[in-house]
């Protein structure tokens, strides 16, 4: 990993040389994680074009020695985190501009900046290392895959065990402790099991709705290995599939294949969710498709680049994104089919190898 | 609930007179939830002396009706809620002066009230309404009293499944279908399963660490009901315990003991902390007890008040926090007994009854 790192912090000097700034201040844990290796929950990371300054608190004095070693300069701070960024500040030269997050900063914490920190030049960065993020390497790649291979492990065992009479949170119950057998380190959102007339709700959780013959049963969830997210959605029927049950489903796993078999390197963000959105549109549910296409996962499970209808942005080899088109009608129900893609130079690879056709569970 | 939330609608409307300020942008969303009760991701809340209104964006629309009533006016936002809170504040008469939540503002959203929102004045607050979330009401106790008795219900089968072989994760997969059992609606935070020479690490989490007969097995957890967390620990012995193992366990059930029967109103959070700190120190373990007594739950699993060091602030009637002492003896292990206690006029009543009884488990 340390060399990896010590490419993403010379990819990082770069950008802060073209926005002619000293140093950035890195407050955003997933990005303290991307360019340190350190884990905790309680960190400032200050970069400079000679320097990499990590400080955190005594208790991750152990955890931050073995995740960062040589990757960054450690400082273990006795009390607030800030009295040791300044320590450190006043000690380095030629560090006048400094760039801070402006999404991951809190106006509490900005207020430190102007005040105790008023002698350097504060300027608001925006995605400065989540740019850097986007294009994933082998190792990365790797992590994501094994977080892909729980997250189906755990899906398969969930659904040999799904029957009527369930509630969601008990099927969510059954998935979360698969994952574990599984390995994941964590759940990278509220899973969501979502049935009948609920899995029409984008954004449901886990309720105790008592699964039901007939049912649409949509379950929407991911892994971590080695703080790498997947994320998955399946949709089932418990019993037997009705007529328009199956033409819905037909027409999001059309929506679905043709947008993995179409994503490639310098497409954009808009023309990756024309691909889904027009075929869905072109048979006639076009209203009831309200979200976007997709997102990058990596670090978290909902990051640069989106998929979605004003992203100009192009997708670019390494990248790696999900394809989630969904259908819902309100009442009725919903189904959502979500694979996770990596960009490569041939096009997309599709990671997820769970069985995409239409399951009727007995 | 409506009558509570206009109970607690008038007390920020009294902090706000107090602090001289028309109106608070509320972007806190646990302080949206109870002011409201919307428990949705996305919201902005202005609240005035006459008005209560709430943005949210149109994914929300069916459950924002259901959750929030009378409460507050809705408003779903076609685009940006930045936009509607504009056209909301221009609407209305005499509100100038508007505080906003320091500790819960990015700067990004802090520089749209510099720029689009320049003419009315914004003034950084702290705590407004988190200080009115620290006395409980008798729903809010009884949606943590529904959360503790989940947790306990889960952390009793999980233990009966205890032995060795398995792995941290393996236990916390466990529990945490058990908490799903038990109707939890999430997980307030990362389950710790922390066992051997790791539950001397007071933030471990689960590992791949596999249990062997002699470790301690520390497990930290709590489950979620209509909102509101638990949050409790219980240290366990796989197997007979040792003589040091049982010295160290009596000495933490003792502090918790005493802790938790000294705490009551108008004790301030260094007074209660004293009580179980002065007891392990005596023992000769003060080195050992590295983090506070406890700290407040509710809607979120850490929250006002502190039971720490440097707190002066007084405990008060309705109330609830944890009362968690441990002794960590890095590369031996660690043990920690948390319970949650509420406050009352005759004192505390520990609201956790899981038995606190050193476990040996065969």
């Amino acid at each position: 990993m340390t060399d990896n790192r010590a490419v993403r912090l010379a990819g990082l000097r770069d950008a802060l040389a073209r926005v002619d700034l000293d140093a950035l201040l890195v407050t955003a844990l997933p990005n303290v994680q991307y360019l340190t290796g350190f884990s905790g929950s309680n960190a400032l990371v200050i970069v400079t074009a000679k320097e990499c300054v990590l400080l955190t608190d005594f208790r991750y004095a152990t955890q931050v020695e073995q995740e960062v070693g040589m990757a960054a300069t450690v400082r273990i701070e006795p009390s607030s985190l800030w009295i040791g960024l300044w320590s450190v500040l006043q000690a380095m030269t030629g560090v006048d501009r400094i760039g801070f997050e402006s999404a991951h900063m809190l106006h509490r914490d900005f207020s430190r900046l102007l005040d105790q920190g008023s002698r350097w030049q504060w300027r608001p960065q925006e995605d400065l290392v989540e740019v850097l993020r986007e294009r994933k390497d082998e190792g990365e790649i790797a992590a994501i895959e094994e977080a892909v291979a729980m997250a189906q492990k755990a899906l398969d065992t969930t659904l040999s065990r799904l029957r009527p009479g369930l509630t969601e949170t008990g099927v969510a119950g059954i998935l979360e402790q698969q994952l574990r057998e599984a390995g994941s380190e964590a759940y990278p959102f509220a899973s969501i099991v979502a049935s009948g007339p609920r899995s029409a709700l984008p954004h449901a959780r886990a309720s105790d709705r008592v699964l039901e013959t007939g049912d649409f049963v949509l379950i929407d969830f991911g892994a971590v290995s080695r703080g790498y997210c997947s994320d998955i959605t399946r949709t089932v029927v418990l019993g037997r599939a009705s007529a328009q049950q199956k033409e819905v489903y037909e027409v999001v796993l059309e929506a679905n294949r043709r947008a993995s078999g179409a994503v490639r390197p310098e497409m954009t963000g808009m023309a990756a969710d024309a691909v889904a959105r027009e075929y869905i549109d072109a048979r006639g549910f076009g209203d009831a498709f309200g979200h976007s296409l997709g997102h990058g996962i990596g670090l978290e499970v909902h990051e640069s680049p989106r998929l979605a209808r004003t992203v100009e942005a192009p997708l670019a080899t390494g990248m790696v994104v999900t394809i989630e088109p969904g259908i819902y009608r309100p009442g009725w129900g919903g189904v959502r089919i979500e694979d996770d893609v990596l960009i490569t130079e041939s096009g997309g690879r599709v990671l997820t190898s769970f069985p995409r056709t239409l399951l009727e569970i007995d």
